[in-house]
């Protein structure tokens, strides 16, 4: 009975549940301090206590009807104003009220981008290793996803690959930095020349190419790393932001667009991504979010219980021999496997009870995703199974 | 630079941005007091108390990381299992958490619902006057919506032409009631010999026909009107509810899709809506709210707020000479227009500052929706300017 278009994602979502039900199983018998699960990106550090404090504040002092009311389809304009204001303040951008849409989670903030822009049969091409959920929301409008192979020296993006497969279809690119599954920040080097690259595709052709930039982990950034704005270096960029991360906010679905004035039909450009929030059924962002996270601009979640789980998982996993680049941002480690069918090294770990994500999942087989936004403990306590896979694949 | 299908919607919707704007613009000039706004269905009783109660309970009570995080993308399962238990204490169902899909309000969970079933061609059947958004949910997933003319003298659906209509290409027939714009609630008998027709094609066609029920005004019903609930009258019913306006919370975006064991393939149903909630990238429903409103299942708003408003702008409008069904449910009016081209009626009705939108925008031409979800002194002081207008029509 359901579309055909669903019977793909079903199926394959089955897959994943399978996964987590074993996870689960392996707790139950083993007990759940004695499962080592690394395959969810699932923050665990609680929201600052300035959330609390800015919900409990907006309960009191404003009038519940404006509160959990309608707004602007874009979101309440002295909320998309704070916004703005505090990325010119961090940026040194130019933003107002006008370039900012609030968004039900970036994921929804990307189905409004990829809405707003795609015809069918357009291309967006992503870098692997990407978030796997970009193939579906560019399949929701018929787009169809292109993956740029991966450098797996650096997880920099391979630029020449990218170069060579830029055509009159593509009509958008994804980079996602702090990178998930990676945990590589692009860097400015990198960002300048994507940024030249496009430019001057964009006259070969004549078309316009979006550049989209997924930050949900721009805070999530390591021993004082910069990461570039990309407003700043491309006219045709438009940025998708979330609080996920930030300040451990899931559940909320509260995030947002940057749609700068520099875009081609800019203003056009607005205009339908308005629209858009309104008729793919989100209608606004949650509107209490909207007022609560205006109040926690400058706020972020404890970065440093992060940062201990990430010191600590690559100094164990280096001293057992494993090979990794070590992640500059996010938090997640994305490791060698030491051989090359990474399936067969997570189903290994599994009788030391680690859980992980082969790098297939990520369009980057030969790897695996280690998600570190796990208590301290877990990761001390997954040491010596790790050190046993490693005794037992020579390394 | 934006998509072709998006052109219109950007259009059509700064038409009625300009609606707006010259609403605010005449509060500008006459004061807001002296402008008669029946425009708008947002809802203008303030949440119950229970809600904020709720909310803070939570807050103090929960762990933040479980109170602000991922759930499974369904809802929690102990909200979905609370929802259930009081739909089945209520309406005598049997439904448990596998049934409930917590959505982002009721535009969400239609979204999710046709993601979930429709295939390119599909068609969807809706009943003249209708809420225009179903035109674009539909049109997200290349549905075809086609309209079953209005019966004008009671605006019960028209059957008769309803089941002309069906044929193979018949995916779905979405049904709202209490009704946007009419205010009318479908009757039982309605409904019997709505299912009744439904099961007959069914078995002739050998297709499914899924029955939505969009219900977001089921719980604003006056004089004691009862809502049939239509899983117990039709197997293929997926129900999808808000509580925009049961507990005055629109912008929370919050609201449940019922998926009942009857569906055909409800199992793959279930899974499908799930993943659906994920790709769109609503991911889930807020999960604050949905705390929230677990909480407040036997609340509701003052209906006798609105309550009150419909007596007098019933009895006024009757005493001016107007001709209209009285409603019985939801915040709306639909009032025949006094000449054919009601786009005139309400431009003349401008004059005395009085807004209304016309019946063209529900398909439904020769008609005006008056929204009543306004403070009870707005329809005291419009009722001379309505009066006038009667006279000016020769009422």
């Amino acid at each position: 009975m359901i579309a055909e278009k669903m019977k793909g994602f079903v199926e394959n979502s089955s897959v994943i549940r399978a996964m987590f039900e074993e996870g689960k199983q392996m707790a139950a018998v083993y007990g759940a301090e004695n499962v080592y699960d690394f395959s969810l990106g699932n923050p665990n550090v609680p929201a600052p206590a300035a959330v609390k404090q800015a919900i409990l504040e907006i309960l009191e002092q404003e009038n519940p009807v404006e509160v959990h009311g309608y707004m602007n389809n874009s979101g309440y304009e002295e909320v998309r104003a704070a916004v703005a204001d505090s990325l010119n303040r961090r940026f040194g951008t130019d933003f107002r009220e006008e370039n900012i849409v609030m968004t039900v989670g970036a994921a929804g903030g990307l189905n409004v981008v990829f809405k707003t822009i795609l015809n069918p049969g357009d291309e967006v091409l992503v870098f692997a290793p990407f978030f796997g959920e970009y193939r579906a929301y560019a399949g929701n409008y018929d787009g169809v996803l292109k993956v740029v192979p991966a450098n797996t020296e650096t997880f920099q993006p391979n630029l020449t690959a990218f170069e060579a497969m830029i055509t009159v279809k593509t009509k958008a690119v994804i980079v996602n930095s702090p990178n998930n599954p990676s945990g590589v920040i692009y860097s400015e080097d990198t960002i300048k020349k994507l940024a030249q690259i496009l430019e001057e595709k964009e006259k070969e052709l004549g078309t316009s190419i979006f550049l989209i930039s997924d930050e949900p982990y721009r805070e999530l950034a390591y021993d004082g790393a910069r990461v570039p704005y990309l407003t700043k270096y491309y006219h045709n960029t438009i940025v998708g932001y979330s609080y996920s991360k930030s300040l451990s906010l899931p559940g909320e679905r509260i995030g947002y667009l940057v749609l700068p004035d520099e875009l081609d039909d800019a203003k056009q450009m607005q205009a339908a991504a308005n629209v858009a929030t309104r008729i793919l059924g989100f209608v606004n962002a949650p509107s209490l979010m909207q007022k609560a996270v205006a109040r926690c601009l400058e706020e972020k979640v404890e970065l440093e219980y992060y940062d201990r789980n990430r010191r600590a998982l690559c100094d164990g996993l280096e001293q057992c021999g494993f090979s990794f680049i070590r992640p500059e941002g996010a938090f997640y480690l994305f490791m060698k496997s030491p051989v090359e069918d990474e399936a067969q090294f997570c189903k290994a770990a599994k009788k030391y009870h680690i859980l992980m994500v082969p790098g297939s999942s990520f369009a980057c087989p030969g790897f695996v995703r280690i998600a570190y936004c796990v208590a301290y403990e877990t990761i001390q306590n997954a040491m010596p199974g790790f050190r046993k896979l490693a005794e037992e694949y020579g390394l």
